[in-house]
Order: structure tokens, then C-alpha cells, then sequence
């Protein structure tokens, strides 16, 4: 038996098939390229046709997709932010007809992010595990006794909106505080505030144009000991800090992976995030959590959309 | 069908019967006075056989306890640190054996309260609620998608322990942030911080002696527009704001309860935790999820390990 796992991003699509025991092969990437709506699920069609023309040999039994957004399961529709024409998209009905009823599954990036770990990742077996995506914003993916939280209207893990200073910002109103201070818009955000608070510092942040400043430039510039960098990365710790020891504290897990763009560079961070979140956690939970980076990478998503469609074809 | 239910605290242990339609009758009350270990063992054996020697005429088929601490699914035993002895108490085991057999069930009393309000009380036919109880101490009882979050080592929802300030202070060490800053220990304590900080205060808190100073002090002294008792629980509301949030961000559920001796008085404050919990969570769920206070009061364990027999009875 194999599938086809499908990943929607913001700008492309990524594919690729899995046989029953994880193994991925012809992964392909379109892009997006500006379509909206239902030129979206049109290119999700052509890549579908595709791959099951490729695989001709071996039939495909399921198709599984991983969506920038949230998947309504009671409607098989979806919002997706990022594309135009989104909002409550029907993407599985849509797709079962297209393909001529193959089954379909769908569900968030981040919880695929979560099932990709504990399939094929860093966090294989676990059963109780929270995926932490850190990217141009911040959300969740949380195993619950091997079960991924959905919540009551599928919006479960917006960990980005979570409270972590009492004193309230205007600015965390349309993101959340813990995205504001320590996803990857956050922390070039707060280094452009500081180079304005700060006209004596004229370390090598300040030969580049606002506007193009990125994380990188900060991890970069802290690896060789600017002191702003330096600041601003140590108050994202705190903050990843604090993140952990709520999530030890409220869902005592085996395991917190860390991913999305920002982990990357921020990797070698996980020994002062784990000492941070010590101080603030549940302290027996804390000590039998293990923290980790993702194994997979970017393909994380892609990994869980493929075993979507595996657990959909063994039922 | 019957079954008995057995809520045991740090000083006293209650227990009941209910029909299979949620109906209690014969409470009763016992109190520890001083016990510790087995002899608490032997206290709840006692009750047990004095309840199934009463309900002669109606088989007792099944109890269920709620217990004060932590109840190790695995393994049948209790962890209760207001009770010496209970480190890893062997409950499911003495009580099996000591009544022949019958089915024991057990559960922590967060667990127990949010079965309790889903059966009975304010929560009924939620899948995904949140039961907060405020007391001496904070904890939470999760239920996701009809079943109560354990966790890996059954410490899920410590929630006393979340991080709600970025700035550690040391007390925070021993009972987490958010118990330090809300629970009724911790509103007593920060009032008489507040009395020792501010000398100018001449209002009804100073004449009350500060190892005698209450919640209720406190609560009785803002209504009447206590100035020092308003600030108190306007920062109190904060962090029960912030928390409230944190749990609408992460379990996107269908209903937050409180519940507690705090909630209680604090009950009239629901609309302004609402209206601070607005401020941070992530809009959408926001939206949705009900704020309520316990239904059920002191009882909401006790009908949660009634709830446990008859579960196991049934099964």
C-alpha cells in the first residue's frame, strides 16, 4: 500500500509518496505563484493526477494534506489565512470527487507537524508530545494520549496568543503576547525597537536597512557577541522558557520538539530554554520531560499528511 | 444500579451513593483528626462497609474515589502530600481486597470535579472544558474531547505552576506563579505585602491581626470600596484573566469552570475575567467558550467519583 502526502504552504506545495513502513519517495515542490481560491485546489489536483499517473504500478489508497490554517473536521473545509479565497474552503469534498472517491484526509500544519514527529521524527512512540512550530508566528501541534487536540471548533494549540506578562501591549491584540515577544517577526520586531531606543549602540545591526532586517541577522550577529543581539535573544529564551514549563505544567508530556524556522539557528538555545522553563515548571513533570528539535525538519508537516492517509487507508 | 462514592480530603472524607441516573443520597461526613497512612486507609475500609451494610436492599456494585494529590493510573496507588504517609499509597489494592473484590476506581480531585460538572453540575455534555479550582492551592481538571487529561506521569493540569510574569521571583519556587499571585493563600499573602508596603493605610485590614487575615477579610473588605482589598483583587482578576486565556488559546474548549472556595465570592467578578481573558486569548475561541462558576460547590468531586463507579460499572 502507499499514499500521497500533500503539504500546503503559504508559497508552494510540496508532495511526495510514502509506503505503509514511512519511507518517502518522489517528493516534488510547485509553487503557489499568486493563485488564489480554487486555482489553489486545481494545482492540488494536477499534483494528485500526477503523482497517481507516476505511480501507476502501486496503487495509491489515500491522500493525506497538511494546511496553513485550520481544517473544520465536521465540514472538511478549511481556512487558510495566507490564500486569498480561503476561508472555509471544501477541500476534501472537492478532492474525493476529483480523484474519483479515493479517501482524503486533512488537517492543520501543526498537527501534522506532531504526527510527522512521532511517526518518523524525534518523537517516535511518544504519546504525549507537544510540537512547538517557531516561525513568522508561533502555534502548536499537541499529542494527548497519542491523539492530536483539536478543542471544540478545531482551533486547539494558538499557543501564540498565550499571556506571559501581566502587563498588556496594545500590539499583542493581533497576534498574541508570546508571539510578539519570541516567534521569528517578534524577535526582528524587537531588535528594530531597540536600535531606535538605542543610538549608541553601533554594532553591525546598524548597517542594516530596517526593512531587511531578519532573524538571521541576529543569530548571526549574536554568534559573534553583539551585545543587542545578545539581549534580544535572551529574552526570547525566557519567553520559550515559560512557554515549555506551561505546556510541562498543563499536559505533563514526554517530550516538547522544537521547530519551524527559528529552530534552525536558535537550536543550540535548548539547554538555556530547558533551565529557563525549570524555574517556572512543575518540577517532577519537568524533570521527566525531554526537549528536542525536530528531526524532520520541513518535511515535518509532510511526514504527518502521509500518515493521515495511512491511518485513513488501515481503517 | 448503585454505586458509592468517597471524596477524601486533607481533613475529611465524605462519601455518598448514586443511582445510575446521577441521584445521591445518604451523604455522610467523616473527619481525619489526625490520621495518617493505613488508619486513613482503614477510615475510608470503614465507611465502605458501613454503606454497603445501610444499602442492603440495593447491590453497591462499584466506588469510586476522588483523592487529594495524584493518582497513579498505572499502578493503583496515591500520592497525597496533605496526608502522611500517602507517598505512593496502594488504595486500589487495600480496597479491592477489603471488599471481596468489588470494582474500585480512583482519580484525582481536579479529575474528579470536571467528571463531576460534566455529569451533573454546569459542564453537562461538554467534550472539552476546564475545570479551575481555587483554593488554598490551584489546580485544573482538563477534559479533552470527553476524557481528562492525565498526561505521561497523570500530573496534567498542574496549572498553579504556569508562568505568567517574565520577571522570576523566588517564591515562585515553591507553588509555581500563577498559585503565588491567585490562589487564597496567595491573595491573603499579597495583602499583607500590600499592609506592610503602603504604612499610610488606616482601612479595616489594618485592625485585623496579619496571621488571621483571610481571603473572606479581604473580599468582605472590597465590597465595602476597601481601596488596598479593590487593588488586591483587580490583580488577582488579571492573572485569573490570563489564565483563563491561556486555556481558551491552547484547548480552544467549550467551557471554562470555576470552582474552588475562592469562586465562591469570587464568582461576581466572572464578566471582568471574561472581559481581561478577552484581551489575550485567541480571539475566535474566545468567542465561543462559556465562563461559569461550579454548579455542584464542595460536591463536584464527590459526584465525579460517583460518576468514576458507575463508568467502571458499566464497562
Amino acid at each position: 500500500m502507499a499514499v500521497l502526502a500533500l503539504d500546503l504552504g503559504g508559497t508552494k506545495l510540496a508532495s511526495a509518496v510514502f509506503s505503509q513502513d514511512g519511507n518517502m519517495r518522489g517528493k516534488t515542490m510547485a509553487h503557489l505563484r499568486g493563485r488564489s481560491g480554487s486555482e489553489v485546489g486545481a494545482l492540488i489536483s494536477e499534483q494528485v493526477h500526477h503523482a497517481i499517473t507516476q505511480e501507476r504500478h502501486e496503487e495509491i489508497e489515500a491522500i493525506g494534506i497538511s494546511v496553513p490554517g485550520i481544517y473544520h473536521a465536521r465540514t472538511g473545509t478549511v481556512w487558510a489565512p495566507n490564500i486569498p479565497g480561503w476561508t472555509d474552503y471544501p477541500l476534501v469534498e472537492e478532492l474525493t470527487t476529483r480523484t474519483g472517491g479515493l479517501l482524503v484526509r486533512v488537517d492543520s500544519d501543526r498537527a501534522c507537524s506532531i504526527l510527522g514527529e512521532t511517526w518518523r521524527g524525534s518523537a517516535q512512540g511518544c504519546r504525549n508530545a507537544v510540537f512547538v512550530a517557531v516561525g513568522t508566528g508561533i502555534g502548536a501541534g499537541i499529542l494527548v494520549d497519542g491523539t492530536v487536540l483539536r478543542g471544540h471548533s478545531d482551533i486547539a494549540g494558538a499557543t501564540g496568543w498565550m499571556a506571559l506578562e501581566s502587563c498588556f501591549r496594545p500590539e499583542y491584540a493581533g497576534c498574541g503576547c508570546f508571539e510578539f515577544h519570541a516567534s521569528g517577526s517578534g524577535l526582528a520586531h524587537r531588535t528594530r525597537e531597540m536600535l531606535d531606543e538605542d543610538p549608541a549602540y553601533s554594532g553591525t545591526l546598524r548597517s542594516i536597512p530596517a526593512d531587511d532586517l531578519t532573524t538571521e541577522h541576529v543569530f548571526a550577529a549574536a554568534l559573534e557577541g553583539d551585545p543587542l543581539a545578545t539581549h534580544v535573544i535572551a529574552r526570547a529564551i525566557t519567553y520559550w522558557g515559560m512557554a515549555t514549563a506551561n505546556y510541562v505544567s498543563l499536559f505533563d508530556p514526554e517530550m516538547i520538539i522544537f521547530g519551524g524556522g527559528v529552530f534552525g539557528p536558535a537550536a543550540r538555545f535548548l539547554d538555556r530554554i530547558r533551565q529557563e522553563a525549570a524555574r517556572w515548571a512543575q518540577p517532577i513533570s519537568m524533570r521527566r520531560v525531554k526537549l528536542t528539535c525536530s528531526a524532520l525538519g520541513p518535511d515535518a508537516a509532510l511526514y504527518g499528511a502521509g500518515r493521515l492517509a495511512l491511518n485513513a487507508g488501515n481503517t
